[in-house]
Order: structure tokens, then sequence, then C-alpha cells
């Protein structure tokens, strides 16, 4: 494959390779051009163009070949680097306003960087060699990695190998002298069809019983045995209607599909897990731990939404109004905690054994968990000063309709000098994102993307070091002889209390 | 006019009328049958069956004729007569889960049946008895009764006479013997292609120069003049395609037009109002204030949402895990916290010098203030619980297609003995409700709907009597000599502490 | 016992009464003129005081006796007696800014009512009858009941009849031909020693083995074997020191002691339940029923510190800053929210098989789960709106000092026209609502009195009718087949959906 | 004055200082050992004991002597010098459980480096040289400074010229050639009676009609013509009592007081700002920035809240309880969520011109703001899990009672093990922090201290670039020609996309 220079080069490098890709009933041959699926594939594109345009914030050297490469390709080599994902995940939220779908990749290769080589340490293996080799040719191709993790689940009661059906986790049927092959499906796979490889991960904590299901490995996006079922999504079809306005964010949008694999193959220089069912767990909370810190891109998302709640404020001439004035600071106030707490856990990051670091992930967990919830509430307030015509709007094709045009562009009129269209387009736009196409990102997938809110919850309870904090109280009050052994493995404050020596940032 | 005497009644009395309704920048001849438009004139259906299946509850006997009629179009004679327009917009959330449409008629009735009495008494003037006269023909008819009250309002920093474009606000523009004539347009209107008969009203108080803009008047749905612009909803063209599970509730929405009214006539018999500016404010007030307590409906539609939460965490198979039903409490605690503003509201209300009942205009208040944030709340909840696959699950054409059908029946398994198209069907349920098509009503409606959040506000600092309040704080904190003088001209105390007598409900 | 007429000669029928009572470490002879005692038996004064001037709200005629009572004293005959407690209820808040401990009697009085009536239609017993003769001679003296039910409970996870020392859970001892004899304590009890009669109840469900903790009785408060052992509370030895200004509220405040039983005697005629264990449950359930709604006093209480709230900001001059106005309604709102929910409550009520009326469970639990919450968050506000000086104000000791004091006037000065000692004592009310004395009533004993949050919970967990509800949602989505049967003994949506038949009230 | 090495010689060297100290209308003459003032040194001793046992963490190697110092009194060099501030804040907020008042100076010195530094550019002073050599000074004596900013303010709606009484502000009343003379007073002193040294500073924005109010200097604590006013605290006289449980907290404590100025003398080497009155605003702003996020402090007193509340869970044999659990989660969130914008806040710095680094102004304000909220949320469900035993508790002389002892000592008893003196000490340490004596410092402080959360929302408001965000909107929406003016001045964004370069930290 050649190397992908920019958007341009990104979306022909995706033409031309022979995909199943099922879409609303049918089996589409041209989904690059498709008009439901070429949204997604735009907001790929905006991860090369902006590494073009922004070389600094979007691209970075890599010490593993000495080139420079786009960040989402990049194992970091230091908290600054973990920083520098936020921040540029800020700005692609800004650019598109939606889920750009590049994250999981650049996650997964991560995380796996150190458990790979901690599987080595013990086993013997050669799963880090191998990484690393993979991570060097795609940094060459500049490809496009999706991380497939979500497994069908079935009965949520019972593990991989106690479904009735074992396909319902993914794992390995068969195996040859030239590599193993895998069946089951991953859901909700966002960024699928638009990606050039797929890594497939473990989606939890595995047993003994489970070894045919610790398995990670990377496959062509194209490999034979895949097909692709489209989700749908909250106003799909608009994007197959004439016109722009009634879309809201023509040109962004996010990407969700089933993937099903059946019999796929992954040779042997491509399997970086293979059995160690033991070390699924640590894959899995790594890859997490960076994941949901991560969703910093939705502050971006939100940095729009806001933006949009203070264009129809101003269309609607009311931009100084107290009330209003208060809404849009508490948005900005909820959308910059989120930021703050994704920049803190990249920040208090540590070293792994294998170089790479790692955030935070106390904090990872409670930037995740606002996001849970802030978004709906930024919505919310948009949606309010939106005002009710955000839902009661004809569609454009009235508006171009000689007949109710003139009546729509006489009657929908703001305050002076407000185009009637832009008035439109920005109510669009939050429909878009409140309850149309991007909604699904900036809400629903802020709620269960990286772990729904109780997986978190779950995460803060084992970090919280409650022992600790009992014995703080206890000495206060004056009890003594009832103190709390410190025998938690929780490091959070071992991390928080560490003492940082470097030098002050070059000018 | 034939009496309607049920639904089936009721969608025949709609056919053959000649209309001028815009729809997707189309003319539609027969929108009775049209896909989009059909669900909400179902909707209202449900308003005459539920009369016919459950007559005590959703109709009644009336004073002014001695007969039984919807309960839609009674005048209050007690404070449990708003009680149990409360308790039939429950039931019919519950039934449709959605919007009924039916609720603004019946509080402009109400509203306009005190306003009137006031006008007549000040001004000598008839209305009240046309008034009269209008409602026994309607109630002999059984007829919808639509209100119009939004004008499109141009620039908000300037009155209805101040404006550019006169037509604005809705105006008269010609008086004959006969009648006058009015021209402009109403916005957001909630059920107006399936109803019989628009009442116009000003949508705010007005000043001398806005005499013309002070007008109220009965207008058939058909009348000449009048055009229709179907607002966009989310979702909307899913009634369009085949199947009926992507529609989430395929058999009833909302629906949201633009009425255009060029020199439309209304007779002198069906004018309630013309001229008094003074009294425009008043109608409004009562108007919101019964129809604020009328957003009780939302509380159904709320019981329907918070089922669907508890049935995908059954077939999820999480139906008793902790959180889950913390969440479940949490969403029903917030759901009858609004229920309970609402009665309170109707229960203690204040006999009109005409003899009809006015709710509590504080708890009115209070009520459609939750309205506006907790339904947000519990779809955030309801989207929690829901799972990531309300948003990437493929649509129902797939579920039909031999090729990916087999494959997402076998891959969309919950819990042993659930029909995966059964959880289909309730997840399209949830994304109708929370991003779709019914989420306009449940959220934004519940947001904008009779008056915005801040217009709540505005309206509890009216009546919230800070003077007598700090008279307490003042006595209780032993300061003498710097009493408020009690001149708030705010009731709400009076009637919080007004004894009420009356027997024990019959058993 | 003569009848009390009013607030003094309520205080001095409880002079002379020998009664073992410790504070802080010493037995108190005279506890009526005891500074730290004194105002919460000025509270009670209250609830006679307001009888005389306000005999409509504060008093009514009995059915039992045909004479007019004090209201705290009524077995209610109807929904509207309940709601006229509730404005009882928050009248008094209003007057006193604390808990004025007569609505555990009152609300003991009416649950005894109904479940000593189906005691005896099971086991024959004569209960029903020896507590009608109870009540007529306590109104007859017109006397403040203490509702005791709080046991120490011990370790939580056992029973009254599991614990290692039984007396953890009060029961009977020994019985005689005379009457019964009981021990245990009776912790955190609002209103005790300002108490003419304490009747003691269970706390929870018992089992068969808990037959001896299934007892019911009215002890007269000076019975021979109790000890009160009296609380601490914030801010108490205030009312020790010189000078009014620094108490906050110097005239009102609550009272909470333990009472030790040791082997106190109940004659039969005074025993209302003696081993009918399986009832206590529905004793509980009731009483906490009727309890939960009577937080509606929170809003007196609460009314009274948004008018502090509002004189505060007056007193610095910025009443019309458009945040502080968007506070105090903020707190109004959330302060007639919980009063609604209490209304609500009240007003759905059904008549019990002996006559009584019970009010909505359900809203009940609503009224009283919000108070947990939203207390706190109008004193959050008003700490806001107070500014800092409420915590770092000088005493009024300072105040009074030639050398400090007009230092103190010079530079706590405010807006022109305010008095500096009324700016203190307005802070010292806020600081005494806040986070002083009768913060424990208006936070802590929000939080807790009536039993917890998660008590409410579970109320409403037990009565969402969470089938009914799947199956609205299953209705609409499609989903046939899979309904849910209507088993649930829940009864909410059989009130929500009763039709009321009533006249309007009299003009 | 002779180095202060630990907690011991600090509080030596408060002794013989002839101080006009007034508590409770008297003239303390040994203030050092009052029970009531105290505990508030010990906590300022906590920081000079924290750097003899952990010297990473709380002392520094200052460049500007190149000796180790305590980290107080430290300019700072870098980012991570403000993130270890942080994680000093923390730490002490841990160990005292309370504010241990030395932040205010810290960062007062901090604000001048850069604003002195300024003065000097545009001016040709030497402010800046002077404050090196003060601080070089008070770092060789390692002396305690505090800051002085709240001015009484009198009438808010006028300036400091504009008052009757020009005190109101502190001013310059004289000069002469060996310095001036200020008088006037300072609210609300955080820490100043158990400081050496007072830098007083104007509090807000000034004019040119202000000159005389654009004064800062370093004055010692015990210079002539001081009055300190010592404010009263919920609770405050219990540490008079015997015996050392009911405080709770018997350690430690906050101070405030009120300084009055009486013509107090400044030397000319201790000004360092002097009638530059367009200075004011950049002072106020910058030390406001630095303290805002010096906030985080309060997530070490969170800490010890959460500790209480688990330690009475498990004393109340309920640690395992689900609602229990998830309001631990809930705290620790809330509380992380604070410090992870504190964190981000002080990376996120810019060097300013005089070499001192300046954390991220809108996090510092994010960081705060939660601060004004979150407290209070932890506080409310700490209560919670507490109980209502907290409030209904006897005093410590009850339970040293030999009557009542004993009683309390059966009846208080909690699961097995558990001794009921640590259940009494444990209730008492969460009604200090919740509504006691420590209230003050983690509830009341946190809403004003560093300013009221509406000035933090100005700051928000001021920073938030909507005109940027609009931008990004209307991009997105397809608006063309509508595009908003970069005028803004706010450099929020720029901060957010910098990109740093410097290496990993060492191990």
């Amino acid at each position: 494959m050649q190397a992908i220079t920019d958007g341009d080069t990104y979306i022909d490098s995706l033409r031309g390779r022979k995909m199943k890709v099922y879409l609303m009933g049918e089996l589409i041959e041209n989904y690059v051009d498709h008009p439901m699926i070429r949204p997604s594939i735009n907001a790929v594109a905006e991860t090369y163009d902006l590494a073009v345009r922004e070389p600094e914030l979007a691209s970075v050297e890599s010490k593993l070949t000495g080139r420079r490469i786009n960040r989402f390709l990049h194992i970091v080599e230091s908290p600054d680097d973990l920083v520098m994902q936020n921040k540029m995940q800020r700005k692609l939220g800004q650019n598109t306003g939606t889920c750009f779908q590049r994250c999981v990749g650049m996650d997964a290769l991560n995380a796996l960087h150190s458990t790979t080589y901690e599987i080595d340490e013990k086993h013997g293996t050669t799963y880090h060699k191998k990484l690393l080799d993979f991570i060097k040719m795609i940094q060459g191709e500049n490809a496009v990695i999706g991380g497939a993790m979500s497994d069908p689940k079935g009965d949520r009661s019972k593990g991989p190998s106690e479904q009735v059906d074992p396909d319902l986790y993914t794992h390995i049927v068969a195996k040859d002298d030239k590599g193993i092959y895998v069946s089951g499906a991953k859901a909700h796979q966002t960024g699928c069809i638009n990606s050039h490889w797929i890594i497939i991960m473990p989606t939890m904590r595995l047993t003994e019983d489970d070894r045919d299901w610790a398995v990670v490995g990377a496959i062509p996006a194209d490999a034979e045995g895949l097909t692709y079922i489209y989700g749908r999504q909250s106003c799909d079809t608009r994007s197959m209607e004439e016109g722009d306005i009634d879309d809201g964010n023509a040109k962004f949008s996010g990407q969700e599909a089933m993937i099903i694999l059946d019999k796929v193959f992954v040779p042997w220089e491509h399997i970086f897990m293979n059995g160690e069912y033991e070390f699924a767990s640590m894959l899995v909370e790594r890859f997490t731990c960076y994941h949901r810190r991560s969703y910093v891109c939705k502050t971006g998302v939100g940095d729009v939404l806001i933006g949009a709640a203070g264009t129809i404020a101003d269309y609607n001439g009311v931009p100084k109004v107290s009330h209003i004035r208060e809404k849009m600071i508490e948005m900005t106030h909820l959308n910059e905690t989120i930021y703050a707490a994704g920049i803190a856990s990249s920040y208090q990051a540590q070293k792994m054994k294998s170089g790479v670091y790692l955030n935070d992930d106390m904090l990872a967990q409670v930037c995740k968990h606002n996001v849970t919830k802030f978004p709906y509430e930024i919505a919310r307030l948009t949606q309010d000063i939106a005002g009710g015509l955000m839902v009661t709007l004809p569609s454009e094709k009235d508006f171009r309709n000689p007949e109710t045009g003139p009546l729509l562009k006489k009657y929908l009129v703001g305050r002076k000098g407000v185009d009637v269209e832009n008035r439109m387009r920005i109510l669009r736009l939050i429909e878009n994102m409140t309850m149309g196409r991007n909604a699904v990102g900036y809400l629903t997938e802020s709620m269960h993307g990286a772990g729904s809110p109780q997986a978190q919850r779950i995460q803060i309870q084992r970090q919280m070091q409650l022992g600790y904090k009992m014995n703080l109280a206890k000495n206060l009050a004056g009890i003594t002889g009832d103190n709390n052994e410190p025998s938690e493995d929780a490091s959070y404050f071992r991390r928080v209390f560490k003492i940082e020596k470097r030098p002050p940032p070059e000018e």
C-alpha cells in the first residue's frame, strides 16, 4: 500500500476493496461514495488533513522509526504525548462536530504495547516484537486502524465459554501452520468500513476455560469472511435527500456497524495474544484507561454546540439576555470540567515496563463519567436557547418551493440582518447534534462508548483507597487502635503524591 | 357536522376537507392517509376512543347542556374537574407515548370563559355569550379545537405594531358588517391539520398601539386563506419506509405545522376579543396557567419510557442489578414529582367570576418548570439502561434480508427466551422517544411548549411574595422596625392558607 | 389534667413534673426554664397559640366528641383534612423557623386508628376502642403526644430477638394483671421532654420470634423508669451566653433526646398492640406514609430562609442583580416542588376500613425524598447570597464592647439606611438555619427524619408497578405475546385513575 | 527573627508579640494558647512539620537564593512547580481536615512577582527588586505571610473614592520620607493572627480617582495601629469545654478575623504598589487565578470526609450495602473532578515576563466553581450515610457521667467490635466538617473564598471565546459570509492548542 498523505489519498485508498457491506437491507458496492456512509469517511479524512495543516498538533516524530507520523499511530513516549493526543482530539471534535473514529485504534496500539511486553515477560512469547513490526508497517502506510472489542455477549450472566452459542464472543475456531481462524462478531464498531486494519481484542476478564477467546490479532478490513452490517442512526436518510440544510452537518458523521467474522484468517505474525487468558483483563483495563480519557474529543464537539447556541441566540436577537448568558457560561463550565479531567489524567501518567506511558486511571474514569452526563446537559441547555422552532421547522424542500419558500422567508425572519436560510442551518445543526445523526456520537456514544457509566463507577471504587482515607479521618477524630491496614493494592495516591522532576518547557 | 362518536368517525370527519397542506415541498391532497401525518391523527383519535372505553375518565356531564361530553370540551366546574383533566392526560400519555394535541383547545376554552366574562364586565360587550354559544355547538359536534397562539415574532426586541412587517403578529386587516379579516401566521402549531376549529389568540401582553393585534376568534380549519406548512421531525421519513419496527412507535406521533393566514374571514359571532388589548395579558396568563399544568401528560409518556427501560433491562437479563434498580427508582421519582405538582396545582384552584375554576398559578409554573428538566434526565437514564445497541442497531430491512437476517438473529440474542425482534422493537421505541420522532414531544416540546423555562421563572418571581417571606425572617431574627409593606399583589399564600370546606368524596 | 388553652397554659402544664432529664452531664431540675431547652418548648407552645389566633387553620371540630380541638389531635375525616394538616404545618414552619415537634404524635394516632381496627378485625381484640377512649381523653386535655419509634438497633444485620442485648429494641419484660412492663430505649426523639404522653411503637417489620417487641402503648412522659438524655446540637450553648444575636433564632429550636425505658409500666387500657407482630409493618408503613408527607413543614422553614436570603441581598444592596434573582427563583421553585408533592399526596388519599383517611403512599415518598435534597440546595444558595461575612462575623459581645463595637459599626455598614445590628441578626439567622442549631431540623432531620433517603427509594420501588408500565411500552412497540401479568399488588395507578365525585367547595 | 525550622519553633515565634486581639468581647493577651485560637495555629504549624517529614513535597530549592525553602514561600519556576503546590495542598488538607491558611500569602507573592515587574516596565519604578529583597528575607526567616485583600466595601454600588467613609477601602492617609500610613480594614482574614507579615492589596479594579487606594505593602502582623477582631464560628466554644470528643477535630481549625488598620506605617522598602491604579485589576486577577486553583486543598479535606463516611458505614455495619457504596463512589468522583481541574490548570500554565509561571485562568475558574458546589454535595451524602445520630448524640460529659455513661455505652453500640467512643468520635468529626467549626472552611469558605461563584462565572464568560466557537458551528452548518471577527482578546484556546516541548520526567 502506498503511504497516505492527506484526506484525498486516504479516500482513494478505500476504493477498490472487495467488502461485504450491508446497509438498509442491501449489499453496497460503492460504499465510499454512498451518501449515507460518506460523511463518516470524511470525518476520518480530516484526521489526515489536520496533520497536513497543523503538523505540530496532529503528527509527531516516532522513536520507533525516527520518521514523522500521524499522531494516531504513535506510541506515546511521555506524559506530554498523552496530553497532545487530547489536544488533537479536541481540535478534531471542533472541526468535524462528530466522532472521527480513529481513537480506538490509537488507544489499542498503546495498550497492546505494554500488555504484549508483559505477556512476553511471563510466557517467553514474542508478541511485543511482532506488534512493533506491525506498528512500523502501518506507520509507513499511514493506515487507519480500527479496534474491535465489543462482543455481542448474549446472556450477560454467563462467560464466553458458557454461552449456548460459542460465537457470541469472538474466538479461535481453527489453527494451522500459517495462522488461526476466528469466528464471532463485534458489535457497535465505531469506524471500521473506513479502516484499513481491524484489531480484534477480547472484551472482558477471561478465565481458564476461555482460552480460545483470548485472542488478539490484526486483520485487513477487507479480509475474507468479514461481513459488515451498517447500523441505523437517527435521521440517517436525510443524507439521501436533495439539499444539505436538513442534514444539519452535511459533511461529517460517525459510523457504527456490526462486524460478523466467519472463519477469518489471521497469520501468526499478526497475532498479539493467543490463549494467555489471564492478560485479557490487563489489556481491557489499559485500553479503557487510555480510551476513557480520549473522550476529551467531546469537548471539541461541545465547543461546536456552544457555538451553535451562541449563534442562534444572536440570530434570535437575544445574546445579552442574562439567563441566556448564564446558560452559555454553564455549558462552557461543564465542557471545560470534562477537558480538565482528561488533561489531568494524561499529565499524571506513569511509565510502563515497555516504555510506553499510561495515563492516570482514576482520572480517566472521572473524565469519562462526566462525559456520560455533561453533554446531555449541554444539549438540553442548547435546546432551551434554540427555541421550539428547531423541531417545527419545515423542510429545505418547502424552503425551495416557489409557493411556500417566500412565506417561510417572510415569517421566519429573526433580528435584522439575519438571513433566514442561515437561521435554518444553525437550527438544523442543533437538531443534528442533540437528536439527529450526530447526537448518536455526542450523546449516546458518550454514554456507552469505552464502557457504560457503571463500568467507570466500579473502577473508581476499586481505586478509591477507602482504607487510606478512613485512617485520615480516624487520626483527626482522635481514634486510636483501630487503624486500617494499608493493604490496598490501589496506587492512586502514590501517583497523586509522586514528585516529578524535569525542566520547564522550552519557550 | 354530524356528532363524532369515536376514533373512526373522527377520522372520517377529517376527510373531504379542502385544505392547503404542504409537506416536504409538496401540496398534499390526502393528508388523512399520508403515512407521515397519520400517526398524529391516530393520537387524536385515541382521545375519542378513550372516552368510549373509560367514560368516567374522559367524558363528563356538562352543566351548559346537561349532556355528557368529551372532557376536552368541558368548562371546568370544580377543582376536581381540573384534577380529572390531569388524570385523563396521564392516561392518554400512557396510551399514545406522545402528544395527543388536544389540550391547547381545552385550556383555551377555559381561559376564554373567564376572560370574556371580565371583558364584558368592563366594556359591556357580549363575548361571553357568543363564546358559550360556540362551546355548546362544538360540544354537540364533539369537535377538535386547536388553539393558535405563537406568532412568529420577528425582532423580539419590538412589539407587534413596531415590526417592519405587521404580519409578524397575526392581526386584523379589514372589517365589514359580516366580520373581520385577519392575516399573519402562527408557528409551532401542535395539532391543527387534524383539528376542526382553530382559535387564534394573541401571544403576549399588548399596548394601546396593538389594538389590531388584540383579536380572538374561531376559524374552521379548512377556512379559505389558510395554508399549512408541515414541520419536519427527527426520523419523520421512517414512516414512509416499509415495515414498522424502525418507527419505534408506528401508530402515534405528534404534529407541528406553521399556519399562514391570508385575509382569513371570521364572522362576528365567532369573535371573542376585538381590540381590548388590555385583556391580552390576562388571556395569555390564564391560558398558560391551565396549560403549564396540562404538561402532566408527560408523566404518562414517562410511564411508557420507564416501562421501556424496564423491558430492555429484562431482555438484557439485568433487571435486578442494583444500579439498574436505582435508576428505575430515580426515573419514577422524577416522573411522580412532575405529576404531584400538576395535581396540587389543579386541586389548589380558585373560582373565577365567570364560574369557571382556575388552577393554582405558582404550582402550574413549578409543574412545567420541572417538565423542562426531568424528562431529559429520564431519557438520559433510559439510554443508560438501554445500552449502545440502541444507536448501532441495523435496519428492519437488514433483519428481513435472507442474508443478514439470520446473522442478526444469531448475534443479537439477549437472555434466554427473548425474541430478537422484540428486543429490536423496544430499542427502537426508546430511540423514538429519546432522539426520534416522539422525542420532539417528550423532550423539546416539554422544554418550549406552553412557554420556555425562563417564562416560568419570571412567573415564579412575580408570585414568590418575597416581602412576606422577608418579614418572617426578620421576625425570627429579632429585627424590629424594618418590616416590609404587605403591598404585594401576589396572592399565592392566600391560596395556600385558604380553608376549604366540603364533605369527603362519596365512596 | 386541666385542659390547655394556649401557649402559656401549655408551658405551665409542663412544670412540676418529676422527670429524669440529663443535659451536658448534669441532671436538670427545671428543664422548662433551662435556656438550652426552652426554645424547643416555645416551638410547641406556638402550636397552641396558632390555634387561638387562626382557629380555622389549626383547630377542627372532631366527630369523635363534637368538640373543637387542636388539629394535631384530630383523626382525619377526609382528604381535605389531610391537606389542612399540611397547610398548618407550613404556617408553623414559617412562624418558628424550626421543627415544632408535634407531628409525630398526630401521625401516630392516625396510623393507629386504622391499624388497631384491622388488628381487632383479625384477632378479636379491643385495641381500637381503647385507642378511641385514649384519644378522647387527650383531646379533652389538649395534650402533646410524642411518638417514639426509633430503637437503637445495635447490629443492623440482626432482628430484635437476635440481638446479643434484647434491650436494643424496646420490648415487654414483664406482665401482670394491671398491665405490662417495658424496657429498652428510643433514640432521636424529636420532642419528648416537652410532651405529656409518649406512644411507643415498633420501628420495623417483625417476625414471629419478635412477639415481645410487638408492643404499642401510651406512657405519661413523667412515668417512673424513664430517663432522658438530651442530644447536643450545633451551637447549642449559644443560648447560654448573654445576648440574643448570636443565637440567630433565639426563641425557637427543636429538641432531640434519647429515652431510656427501665421496666416502665403501661396499664392494659393504654396498650394498643401486644404481640401481634404481623401488624408491625402495617403500622410502620402507615405511620411513615403520613409522616413523610408531614415534611411539608420544611417548606414553611424554607420560606423563612428564602426571606432571610432576600433580606441580606437587600441589606447588601444587590436585590436586583440578575444572578441573585435567579437564585431566589430557584429556591422558591424547589420549595414549592416539595409543597406540591405533599399536597398531592394528601389530596390523593384513600379511606381506610376504620374510616380514617390515608394519604397517597407513593407521593408521600416523593415528597420526603425531595426533602432529603432540596433544603440542602436552598441552604447552599442562601449561603451563596449571604456572603462570607456569615462565618467571619465577630460575636455580639464584640459588638457591645465599647472598644470594638464602634469599629464594627463603622466597617460592617452595608447599603445606606441599613442598621448594622440588623445585618448581623439576619446573618446569624442564616448561620442558625444552615449550620447552626436549626440546621439540625432544616437539614439533617430532613435527611433522616421519617426514614432516610434509601427507605423512600425502597417504597417507591415497591409501588412503581413496573409490570404495568412495561405493558404500556410493549403495546406501543408492537410487541405481542410477551405481556406482563398484572399480578403486582401495588395499587398506585388505581389511586391515580380513581374518579372522585363530590361537589365543588363552598365559597 | 531566627529561622523557623518546624511546627514547634513556629509556635514559639508567635509568642511575645504585642498584638491587639479581641475575641468574644475581650482583649486576649495570650492568644497562642487560647483554646479557641490554638487549633488554627496548629494547622499552620503542620505546614512546617510536613516540610520536615516530606521535604520533596513541601519544600523546594529556590533559584532566588539557591536554598531549600518551604514551598509556601517559593516563586514558581515551572508548570510542575504549580502542580506541586496542588499536591502539597491536598496532603495538608488530608492532614488537618481544615484550612491551613498559608496559601493566600503564597499566591500573593507569585502574583506580585509578575505584576511588580510589569509596573516597573511601564513606570520605571523599582517595586520588583524591593519585592525580591522582601522575599529573600522571608525565605530566610521561613515566615508566614498573610495576604489581606477583602475590604469591607460598604455600599457595593460605589467605588472606593465614592464611599461616604473613605476608610471602607484601605487607603493611604499620609506619607513621609520614611514611608506611608494606611487606614481602613480588611475583612474575612483567613489566617492573620498566626502570621508574621500581612501583605495588604487592593480588592478590585480601580479608577484614576482611586489612586490613594492603589496600595500594596508588607506589614508585620504586630505593627502598631493594627486591631484584630476574631470571628465566631459554628460550635467554636466547644474547644473551651472539657474533653475533646465534642470538638470533632480537636487539634485543627481555621481562623477568620477582621483587621482594623489605624494609620499603620509601611516603610518605602516594603511598598510594592503606590498609586498605579491601572495595575490593581491585573494584580487581583492574577492573584485569584492562582488562588482559585489553590482550592484543590479542599480535595484533601474531602478525602478526610469520605474516610469519615467510610468509617461510620463500617461502624454501623453497612459498608457493602449497594446504595452506600454508590454514594462513596459519587463522593470520590466529585472530589477527583475538583482535583483534576486544579491539576490541569496548573499544568496548562504560561510563563510571564518576570519569569514566574501563571496557571491557566479558565481552568482555575472551573476548579473553584466546582468547589462552590461539590463539597456541599459531599457533605450532604456524608450526612446521609452517617445517620441521624450525628445530630442527636448526647455530649461527651453525658458519656463520662457515671449515671448516663453506661446507658450510652449500652445503647449506642453498633456492629460487633466497635467501640462506642470511637463511633461518637467519628460522628462528631462529621458534624464538625458538615455543620460545625470546620464546615466554615470546608463549605462556606469553599463558596466565598477567592471570590464567590458569580465571580468565577464572569471570568469564564470573559474567556469563553464565543466568537471562535460560533465560527466552528457556522462552518459545519454550511453558513458562509457571516463569520465572526477573531477580535476577542481571550487567549484560552491559544493555551489549549499550544505545543509543549520537553523531555519526559526522570524516573
